[in-house]
């Protein structure tokens, strides 16, 4: 290795390991800290973050950048070295624009006002909550200023949305979702007509230490490790890695809805295993991440959904569920079970969403922060315009903010550009899907057998190990069969959704 | 505040981040982090330390400190501002003689000895261990080099136990000890002739949920608050605050020997107690942390043992150990327990030791760390001095290294010099008693009814508010009643063990 990609990797090998201290002390935050250190751990994120910030932004980062480029310049440009040249040049170049000031100010305002959320949200009073999103949204303006007029964003969510899934185009992600949202529609209302599916095994009571027991069997067979994974509690389910041998996964009860935490757990894991699987030669540097969030998301989903509410493993989960939690789903079927755990039926809350409204919810938030950002609707007014449009998409009256506007963190803690990536999530696992029934033609019986085993690796071979070599685009046409395309999702879901509400969906 | 004071704040502000971020890993490490993670956590803890040590030692510091020092030219001295000065002015002077590399090397030296020690006290395996106390000494020799001839260090210790215990010299711990050494002797002799009392109780059967539901009410008495606190388990106890409304105690359980996690819990609410008790103006600054481990153990040892195996408090601690236990411990009697907690008993283990041969496992460890620094004990001789010096000392055989040289985690984690402070806790935990007693006549009653607060609170105004604005023994002096001194210690000791054995130990 020669001494400039050298003395670059030290240097990034030091941001890295900043930010292992941040991701644990957000984790730690939202799973472990007493709620009165809420303003101390604000000082340590804006501290982390700042220093962070100054540290990569160093103009010595940049002549190593263009010393180590200009050695790699015969090199393989697939190969990592010249794959973390590139990305970490672009990277840093976005970073330049940002004073590190404002990066301290950004960060204390997501820790401020995620602890500012979680009192909002149990109190269900908006107007609390109110002054740290315009303190958000004023400070994201500051920072879509430093970077409008660069690298070929047409409108300030274009600088936002970069951040989360880079490179793409809000024009390009509403053009997906429109063909998204034309497919959807009438694939709800068709169902909304058919004979509902029997849904009261969702509903049964299930004790809290069953459902434990139950998420760790499951998370188990996907390949959750105690060596080098926990599972915590938390308010808002999420998952994250520490470092290299330290995943973190949690989840949140609810024993009147056992889904939300099964579901929730395999969701998480389904992440956990994207992050585990980067290849260890790419630790400690940009490369060694995950490539954005949709691309995450398309794991986390995948296992949720295509594994977790597939006909096959229904037969995995039926008599696990059954022995777990007793009561009234003793002796469930898997049938009953795959049909319950597939209805679709519009509902409040996006993290309980079914597969086929879920979209909408992303739609729906894809549009109001758009117009947030740009100022063409205002803070006091956002409630009622999320009450507005949720009747419109979903039919149904929001009665509480905390079952409305205030359900997700995403906002408080700054997150604005974030929520598409869920559903570019769900096209990608769809096209994932598509090619990993293809190319493993014993996966059906490999997943009515608990053996889990083969699909982690092949998406490990497939994704997971690339990191973030690949911008996500090059990397499905590299590795999943095209562009990000709506079509591959859209006949997955016809495809169940036709085979459990007995009703034709089309193709 | 003046220009030069706040920019100076400002910088020591970011620093005590860093330092929350650090106890956050360290905390983290020992209490959550799946055991994968400990590389990856090295890497971090090594990177604040450097981070840490290069910041604090920049010139701009010192030209701070020399602006604000000439500002303050006329405040009054004792003002938070004039010793903010002085305390950060020592500590500047004493780390910009470490090279910042030698500061990252010490810090994952530390975090990789704990892990290996962990695996090693598993396995009562020294051998394995063996290599990185090497290295801890090699890395500590040379941190002693760059401070040799300066501060009027006399000799390698000096320079240790200065980080600990600041302004403190080898020469005078040593003469305490041997006036320590001196009554403790023929105390100890005395009593193993007496009758013994009855300790069967300590042995009792005691399930560990109600163990954790006793140390929870008794924290609870003391000032355990759960906005702000946190109780863990871990292997070696513990208690660290992470920043202002986040104090962490830890505590192990053994179903054998429940005196161990509640006792534990006491002495680590101790400490909490003390870092809750700092005033919140000094926070962020080198004076809004505890003075010296000496004084933060008189705070832990003061509420362990001069309370919690007092005559009184086993009024208060009796019933609910009953209703706890229950058992064999159903009904036990005040009296009886008061015995059986106060018997003195020679031991191998050190944080299980009565307060009696306590002192002389500290005196143990402190020759032994001199005589490794120095070089004239190698690594590998260790067990058996140990063990030869536990024979001498204590009259028993060591057959279990994990029993003996390996039973503290301080020497894996590069702390040479701490082990003293533990001993001289001792003594101004006694110094501190006798002047409670004589300023809060009603004590032994409060005591007695479980009212802690009237203690607490006295101790927060004599102690734990100044934060370490005050060297030890001016903090005694003007809140103790004098120096550092042996006799209050002895003679607490004398009157509580004359009475339990019924035996005359003098006064």
């Amino acid at each position: 290795m020669s001494a400039q990609i050298q003395a670059l990797k030290s240097r990034l090998g030091t941001l890295a390991d900043l930010d292992g201290a941040t991701e644990l002390a957000v984790w730690d935050q939202q799973c472990k800290m007493p709620s009165d250190g809420g303003r101390a751990r604000a000082d340590v994120l804006s501290t982390l973050a700042s220093l962070r910030h100054e540290m990569f932004t160093d103009d010595e980062i940049g002549r190593l950048l263009d010393g180590a480029g200009a050695e790699l310049a015969d090199a393989d440009p697939d190969g990592d070295d010249a794959r973390l040249i590139k990305v970490t040049g672009r990277r840093w170049e976005k970073s330049k624009r940002v004073p590190t000031e404002l990066e301290g100010e950004l960060a204390r305002a997501s820790s401020e006002g995620q602890e500012a959320w979680v009192a909002a949200r149990a109190a269900s009073d908006f107007k609390s909550f109110a002054p740290y999103l315009e303190r958000t949204l004023e400070l994201t303006r500051r920072y879509v200023d430093c970077h409008l007029g660069h690298d070929g964003y047409e409108c300030a969510y274009d600088v936002l949305i970069d951040d989360y899934e880079p490179g793409i185009k809000t024009a390009h992600v509403a053009d997906l979702f429109a063909q998204l949202k034309g497919d959807l529609v009438p694939m709800i209302a068709t169902l909304a007509e058919a004979t509902p599916v029997d849904e009261r095994p969702l509903a049964a009571h299930f004790a809290q230490d069953g459902q434990r027991r139950l998420a760790r069997e499951i998370v188990g067979l996907m390949g959750f490790d105690e060596r080098a994974w926990r599972m915590d509690d938390t308010v808002h389910p999420f998952a994250v890695r520490i470092g290299p041998g330290d995943v973190r996964i949690t989840t949140r009860w609810d024993e009147s809805y056992w889904p939300m935490a099964l579901y929730g757990a395999m969701h998480e894991c389904g992440h956990g295993l994207y992050e585990a699987g980067i290849a260890p030669d790419l630790a400690r540097t940009p490369i060694g991440d995950a490539q954005s969030l949709g691309v995450h998301e398309s794991q986390s989903r995948l296992w949720e959904n295509m594994v977790g509410r597939s006909r096959a493993f229904s037969e995995v989960l039926a008599p696990r569920l059954a022995r777990c939690a007793g009561g009234e789903l003793t002796g469930i079927e898997p049938e009953r079970l795959y049909r319950a755990i597939n209805r679709v039926k519009p509902s409040y809350i996006r993290v309980e969403a079914d597969e086929a409204t879920y979209g909408l919810h992303i739609i729906l938030r894809f549009e109001l922060e758009q117009e947030l950002i740009e100022g063409r609707l205002q803070v006091a007014d956002l409630p009622q315009a999320w009450n507005a449009r949720f009747h419109e998409y979903f039919g149904l009256e929001v009665t509480d903010d905390a079952d409305g506007v205030l359900q997700d963190v995403h906002w408080a803690a700054g997150m604005l550009g974030y929520f598409p990536t869920y559903a570019l999530g769900n096209l990608i696992a769809g096209q994932l899907w598509e090619r990993a029934q293809s190319e493993l033609p014993a996966l059906d019986a490999q997943l009515a057998s608990g053996e889990l085993a083969p699909l982690r690796e092949w998406l490990r071979l497939r994704v997971h190990r690339h990191g973030a070599k690949f911008e996500t685009e090059e990397l499905l046409e590299r590795e999943g069969g095209g562009p990000i395309s709506v079509a591959p999702f859209v006949r997955y879901l016809k495809l169940k959704l036709s085979d459990v509400y007995g009703v034709d969906l089309g193709d």
